[in-house]
């Protein structure tokens, strides 16, 4: 089996082609069988199952999501002035359905992304969405503007059979979880591992090989999954970036990940993708 | 051998620590060995064994692009009046050495995206460079932005031993490569190759695997490159995406990458990663 991060499921159809169509749009906007999503406290809401929420369609021009078995699925434009409670939606997704997982990534990135892209960013002037809400324009330049995508780099650190976990400074406490870091222009995927390991904890790797990927709508990231062989165990660990940094053997990983007392360290939650790599990883699949 | 992109070589150190601190990047614009990249028309220039250009730093206030051996390496920031000529700037990657590749990549990527972003995207008022040019700040309202760098997915899909390329409408005549798009908000790299293969070519897949990733500049994505089994060879093809697509056999690959004529196609060039994954796929690494 390979690795099956939370956010990675099937969602919607997307049905893009349906997007250059402003006219097609609205003719699905208005059908009996179209609903668009509810929002509380800038997040998609999930009821006690654990399933997104659904309501019959209010907005004049909402986001497009797409389509579910045919029938016409729309969200709202949050409201800009909202706070984003971060820690508010990481308890949402500890209740989340995983089936749900893909739709409520796609709805709150976009959401994420349009709340701070009110503006055209070549020229200044007020921009408006376009193409069923998966892009803006600018009515003064005429500029479109795309859904900003941020690839991170995630990754499992090994060496003598021992796996490198960090805490940055925002974790709870006893939580460890893998090393991660923005991919920057000019690099790959491969590159983008070396160096944070490097500047996060003074090691060198090689043989660093994909793993899994999943979207991450916080505020809107591409989460990817890698493990690397480290050259050696002796850290330099950068505390502006992190709290601390240790190996753990593979018995200390897998009582994490069981939970309860006695654990290491505290694993990270089902929904992070750190989860899936650890869960991999003491399957075997490396 | 794994596969080796064009874009996907050690380039500079990028000395990350020491973006933060304006003063000590002053100090390093002052040394006598820091250079900066010659820019003419909108890219950086190579000379005829196709080195980049480097002189003393004119500039201000230039991008901080990192340590050679030791030495500061900047680019000016070039005139966000010149019109960007992509034919020129292909041309140069035919002329460019593989070991210059990853500092062009970056210069090139972070100058495309200060070029787009003198304005706050949230309040709409101007933007300064921050941190040695890898990021902006608003003067404004105090938002910090960053260089995007959006994931694109590129992929081979085989069939019983045949791949499946097509050409988009401004190929050159002949030629034919990977099917590509962008990673939308919400999905992993497999969802997304599976979507744009569906949109494209009207065939759905399994068995996605990650093969390589390489940076491309224009203007600054991750191209990420994989392998999808096809589950049928029966094309429904996107006429508004793609001019042509078809399935190509093995030795109509390896007489493509050969050149010359009787070649079934003409293929990508050596800075596209899908020339790699062709290189690659011809080699058995699938």
């Amino acid at each position: 089996m390979p690795p099956d991060p939370f956010f990675a499921g099937e969602g919607l159809d997307r049905a893009d082609h349906l997007r250059a169509d402003p006219a097609a749009i609205d003719t699905l906007r208005r059908r009996d069988d179209a609903r668009e999503l509810v929002w509380e406290n800038g997040a998609p809401q999930v009821d006690e199952s654990g399933c997104l929420l659904w309501q019959a369609v209010t907005s004049d021009a909402p986001l497009f999501l797409g389509l579910k078995d045919g029938a016409p699925r729309f969200s709202s434009l949050p409201d800009g002035k909202v706070p984003i409670d971060a820690r508010a939606h990481f308890a949402l997704l500890n209740l989340l359905d995983a089936a749900e997982a893909p739709i409520f990534a796609a709805a709150l990135s976009l959401a994420n992304w349009h709340r701070r892209h009110g503006f055209c960013s070549v020229c200044g002037e007020a921009t408006l969405p376009n193409r069923g809400g998966w892009s803006r324009e600018c009515g003064a330049c005429g500029n479109e503007h795309y859904p900003r995508t941020d690839p991170v780099v995630i990754m499992l650190a090994e060496y003598d059979g021992k796996l490198l976990l960090g805490r940055s400074h925002h974790y709870p406490p006893g939580r460890y979880s893998a090393l991660a870091g923005f991919v920057e222009p000019g690099e790959t995927i491969e590159a983008a591992v070396a160096r944070e390991i490097r500047e996060e904890a003074g090691i060198e790797v090689a043989d660093v090989r994909y793993l899994a990927s999943q979207p991450w709508p916080f505020p809107s990231s591409l989460m990817i999954g890698a493990h690397a062989r480290a050259v050696s165990d002796s850290l330099t660990i950068d505390m502006n970036e992190l709290d601390d940094a240790r190996w753990f053997s593979r018995d200390d990983v897998v009582r994490a990940l069981a939970g309860g007392d006695g654990a290491a360290f505290q694993a990270p939650p089902r929904s992070a993708i750190a989860r899936t790599l650890l869960e991999a990883w003491v399957d075997g699949l490396k």
